[in-house]
């Protein structure tokens, strides 16, 4: 029988069912999570396990983290306070198209994992070019990740057509078959970004092949008033009627949206990737969070890419979903903190059809598990361990995290080699993107 | 001559010119900046200073917490999710009302300042009962705190009536004169528990001894239809009438307000503490930051009492701020990370008259400095630091923090007592609130 490990925490929560255990204890055997009981009964029944000590913590399944462009992490602040598409087309996409390779996304990629592992996210949900480097650099981490397939109408160095983006797609889902803990998605980049004829294609694809989409929709006011200009209507419509919508799809942003469509939604069984930062920062609005739930919308969380957030810290977008929910709802009951807390966790397996593996702490899911430290002074007193989780916990309370039952995280330092080389490699990029922009800079002068 | 300290950051940030030196040092010398010069230059005139390495580091002026109720920590997720009233009245009063003495007051603002300190800020501009507990408090922990002694017309355990409070204040400052880290200000709580003869006495007062005038204006919608049901006029109008508006004024929250009523804020030098996080909260709203800037008004940030934010984290809020304000003004190049840095630092230093004492670093300010590691996954590649320090950092990556040039936490701890016996002290509040509460409960049911 393999080594198990025996948890001790203070709380145990679970999503799943608003419950937060005291004194009970969590049992890991090999990849998954084997029992949950009474502290004092675990003492007697596993006293062979390895047991870990969490006097102070509130143990939780890891945070997912839905919608994410992991590798745009080594452009972090690399241009902000810019108006969307001056930051795109002079900052970004050029930068991109200088720099972005296999080695950039791989690098890129396990700098944002060891960033998300220290927050305790242990799913993200992405999107991004070099789908190949994005499965190595997560198997290489053993984080689980979810690798969206990027797909658009126009060329990139990546690839020259719609046809050679799907490809590319397959290829890779293909190549990684049968790994643990990467699996794949389409994602088509918007609806202003690809054609009629590709989104039919996305659908059958991914119908034949049991495969999620993922794709960014009602983003911003302008993209609802191109689409009204070129298809005579909003593009949420539109994809209706090309048949996208479905519980295979996670549109991410939704910022803008009405309630017909918020029924719409619903109707389908269309999951949101609500990015409250994101849509802050880049001042595309205030996405009616509470409504869509009240809809019978099933919305989950996400950070984004660090180019638009700047930081992959899923506690921080927690608290601030939380907070802003209110005020845009004019409603201070709005997203009260086990709604909040169910969005990070067990509302984005849902959105991924991973309910079954991931999203709360029960016996048979795998053994995706943060420790959270509330002793701090800033998490003290401690009315309700939730509250306290939601509304007051920074990253750094994380101390351990499981992934697929192994401890990739423990006392508060990465057990691999992760940190370390994606540190480095974050320098590297550092001096060649800033020595690049330098020499752009020169010759524009 | 006394001992020199040497700090050899890897950038030096100036708020009031909007300044990142690097490779330069600061010089403490007793409670003051002595110089600051190319750090070359510096290993050679001050050789024999205690030299601190910070070679990873931006070094800042420490945070300005313009509107706070520290002592209220004790109360942080004591009840959460509520309508405003309901909140105040079922949950907040009655347990103030129960458990507010001078030893609540004391443990609950040391154990906001150990939150404080161990987040960057070295000052708070407070707004509590107990001024005396506040002040020894702040005192005892080498705290910088400006202590606004709250004055309601009705009682509480503290005091009577308006003329108690306001007696209470004045014997309070008279008390701690001459001390250099506590001030005082009078507090009005808000034009809606302040009647008129009780603003003219705080005016006259306020004049006659040079003390500073803190209050709540704005907060709510509800503010505002009541005084024009009860006045006929808007709260600041009524004000304005009355005298209350200059530069002695900070008018905490100001979350609805008209072009004509930012004019007039502007006109008379009040500076306005915005609670970004408290207004979403308690669903307030979005006060309008970008537009109050445009009308030349002073904006400095707050992080509100931990009853409804609910951590004392000014890292955390000056994000939440920066991101909030472009959604808010349709403009994602609304409030950049300099302009949201100097709400953080020197603007809150001028609401609070202190611009020639803290707010910037500069020879002759007071040492109140902050070294913040840019080293750590979630700070790094780092083309900017001032964006780093605004979109990009946790509270946890403070390091060391300085006030009047004692160095009050080393390298991530605390070098006092106070964290220890501030968390004793609030287990021992915890415990003794929720039997209070359980017992409450008992009697209704």
């Amino acid at each position: 029988m393999p080594r198990l490990q025996a948890l001790y925490p203070r709380w145990l929560i679970q999503p799943h069912s608003r419950t937060a255990l005291e004194q009970h204890a969590l049992i890991i055997r090999e990849n998954r999570i084997h029992d949950i009981l009474p502290a004092a009964a675990a003492r007697v029944q596993y006293q062979d396990a390895d047991a870990v000590s969490l006097p102070e913590h509130a143990l939780l399944p890891g945070l997912i983290n839905l919608h994410c462009h992991a590798a745009m992490t080594l452009l972090r602040g690399y241009a902000d306070d810019l108006v969307l598409m001056d930051w795109l087309q002079q900052h970004i996409w050029p930068a991109e198209a200088r720099h972005v390779s296999d080695e950039f996304v791989f690098d890129g990629t396990q700098l944002a994992i060891t960033e998300l592992i220290a927050g305790g996210v242990t799913c993200t949900n992405d999107m991004y070019f070099h789908h190949d480097a994005v499965a190595r650099a997560a198997i290489d981490a053993h984080y689980r990740m979810v690798v969206g397939c990027s797909i658009l109408e126009f060329p990139t160095p990546y690839a020259s057509d719609a046809d050679a983006y799907i490809s590319k797609a397959l290829t890779c889902r293909d190549q990684f078959a049968g790994e643990q803990l990467v699996s794949f998605t389409l994602a088509p980049h918007a609806p202003y970004t690809v054609s009629d004829a590709t989104f039919r294609r996305v659908i059958t694809l991914a119908d034949e092949l049991g495969m999620g989409i993922h794709c960014h929709i009602h983003e911003t006011q302008d993209e609802i008033a191109g689409s009204l200009n070129e298809h005579g209507v909003r593009p949420l419509e539109r994809l209706a009627r090309l048949g996208l919508l479905g519980s295979q799809l996670v549109a991410a942003h939704m910022v803008h949206v009405t309630d017909a469509e918020m029924d719409l939604l619903a109707r389908h069984g269309v999951s949101v990737a609500h990015n409250p930062a994101s849509n802050l920062k880049l001042a595309s609005g205030f996405a009616p969070v509470a409504a869509l739930q009240r809809h019978g919308v099933n919305v989950g969380l996400g950070t984004d890419g660090a180019a638009s957030n700047n930081k992959l810290d899923l506690f921080a977008d927690l608290r601030l979903a939380a907070l802003l929910a209110k005020a845009t709802d004019h409603n201070p009951t709005a997203l009260p903190a086990w709604d909040a807390l169910q969005m990070a966790t067990n509302n984005g397996a849902a959105a991924l059809g991973l309910q079954d593996q991931i999203g709360s702490l029960l016996p048979g899911l795998q053994a995706d598990v943060i420790a959270v430290s509330l002793a701090a002074s800033g998490a003290q007193p401690c009315y309700d361990p939730v509250s306290q989780l939601v509304y007051a916990t920074d990253r750094s309370q994380v101390s351990d995290v499981w992934i697929a039952g192994r401890r990739v995280f423990a006392e508060h330092q990465h057990t691999g080699p992760i940190a370390t080389r994606a540190l480095a490699a974050a320098q590297r990029w550092q001096a060649r993107i800033i020595a690049n922009r330098d020499a752009a800079d020169r010759t524009i002068a």
